[in-house]
């Protein structure tokens, strides 16, 4: 049993298709209205805001859905109804949404962290495996017929292994740590990170921090795990790019565009990086056709968190984020920008 | 500086090219003639033998040299001259030389233990992944334009996340318990194993131990990594296959003939077998079709070890066994199947 602790009775706008998580949606639509937004533009969207949905609490929102809103800017927050207190996003990288204007009015907002992370850094193992071991053009060669045509390894190019390679990795946060967890094993020559704080012991573990500049002069493979937001577009630039050691591999699971993607591939077809992959690109889903059929680029098209039960647990954080604020006046898992915010919780509804 | 201990004066025959090893081969060359066997075909090699490689003392192989000499079988080592006394093979999988002929004229067999097992470990850690989240497929999709149509994920069946997972690993050797570390951060939800022998605690660690038919039973994805002999040649049957639970994947980085690869397509077919990720097919180079253009199937075209640091590792290794019989009258890695052969050694060189 529930019972109202404020005048505002509990409105939940959804934005973006719900597809595993429902029962726990099922639950929060026994105490609360929750509404599947119809708007298809963003210009219907802030009519809308105005109209039949003038008087919603809560968003949860999908990375999909900036096709029927737009961004989540300084221009959106102005056409919200005051009655909104928090915004959930479904995912890790919330570069959709400027946290500044809504910080601004209060509202709190929530990303995802735990649920992405173990799915993202698979997909960072499998994609530096495949460039740094050449598989993907193995299989590529095996497909058209070079296989039995008896040459070795259907002709693919040779690798390297961990043991002889330096991995760096940019950013250290959840994603950052499961990726250095799972590639301990592999045994690398070193693994080094670099990150706006240096980690305290526990957390750093046998990983090194060192400076960016050492990071790109030292690292043989160069794991890219920074959200992208004004500070990191274009973090790696042509000018970087050309202080990475030649023959270097660039992974990428981060945002296409923490990466000058038109210097990438300069680079790239020069011969001085040595390979690139990537689960996402500066333009996504346009990608230069001369980029992806490099030899040496293995693409992914943003599946990071491709997977069933990932999209499950993601579903049911956003929904544990948007019950939270509900009960607490605060939401579960606050985005970075929103650590220092001050807020004064006012729960909707009281659990009886 | 070296003497000799023994009538016999070493000289070594290569078979197949060393292309990474030659500084470990250039030392034996100081005390020992090595010749490159230049013989084309199996005729040729056994005139060879009896003609200009008469007295050579060991006899150093690569898997590729099968097609110079065929294989290492009972007609071959009736062929062989009474001076040979080691036989050294470049790979893990010795299924090309049949044991017993040359253990009964007390040949000793080595075989690559430690510098295969991280290279193929990897290979299997690329596959499952790229099988269970269906990256292989994603990938396709991008390079065919399907991304920037706008669809999710470029179209990609969504995949699994190791959570859900329990993982089999049919034979904890060197390479099963390799890919089993690399396994462990990924957080499976467990990682069973199956090998004739239970390991001692110390090397089965957090991996489980059950029966043959417990493994078929409860993996969702099962991992080959025996060797291939009589006795496993189509361990993974059609009744095998029938019994592993639908939907599962079947991951092989040992030989291709441990599956009845007919048997399989018709379970991958049928829709009974979810997904196959494999570095090995049973009449490899010839794999059907069929089999490689499914959208469930990861294939690569044996690149276990498809990589320079881990081709001169094993060069040297090689060397290295050539060398201990040199000096010990002993390889320094005789295979499992001579682990009980009676030796006498007798050094062909003295150490000064």
């Amino acid at each position: 049993m529930t019972s109202a602790t404020s005048a505002l009775k509990p409105k939940v706008l959804r934005l973006g298709r719900i597809d595993y998580g429902l029962s726990k949606w099922a639950e929060i639509a026994k105490y609360a209205t929750v509404l599947d937004c119809e708007s298809k533009t963003r210009e219907e969207f802030f009519n809308d805001l105005k109209g039949k949905y003038k008087d919603i609490t809560n968003i949860s929102r999908t990375y999909q859905s900036v096709h029927q809103t737009g961004r989540f800017d300084a221009e959106l927050a102005t056409h919200l109804p005051t009655t909104v207190k928090s915004i959930s996003h479904t995912g890790a990288g919330y570069d959709q949404i400027d946290p500044d204007p809504f910080t601004k009015l209060g509202i709190q907002i929530s990303n995802i962290t735990v649920p992405v992370e173990g799915p993202t850094a698979d997909t960072a193992v499998y994609l530096l495996l495949g460039t740094l071991r050449n598989f993907q053009e193995g299989h590529n060669l095996t497909i058209q017929g070079e296989w039995k045509k008896g040459k070795k390894a259907a002709g693919a190019k040779l690798g390297a292994t961990p043991h002889s390679k330096v991995v760096g990795i940019l950013g250290m946060g959840g994603i950052g740590r499961q990726i250095r967890d799972r590639l301990v094993p592999f045994q690398f020559k070193d693994i080094i990170y670099y990150n706006r704080k240096r980690l305290t012991p526990e957390l750093e573990q046998s990983s090194k921090y060192v400076s960016f500049e050492e990071l790109i002069k030292q690292s043989d493979i160069l794991v890219i795990s920074v959200p992208l937001n004004p500070k990191t577009r274009h973090l790696i630039s042509k000018e970087v790019l050309a202080d990475l050691k030649p023959g270097s591999i660039i992974i990428n699971t981060a945002r296409g565009a923490v990466i000058d993607e038109a210097a990438l591939l300069e680079s790239l077809k020069s011969g001085h990086l040595g390979g690139f992959g990537s689960d996402v690109f500066e333009f996504e889903p346009q990608v230069p056709q001369e980029l992806l059929d490099l030899p040496n680029v293995v693409s992914l098209p943003h599946m990071g968190t491709h997977a069933w039960d990932a999209i499950e647990y993601m579903e049911e954080w956003v929904a544990e984020n948007v019950e939270s604020y509900i009960f607490t006046g605060k939401v579960k898992s606050i985005i970075p920008d929103q650590y220092d915010m001050v807020i004064d919780p006012k729960p909707l509804l009281k659990r009886e």
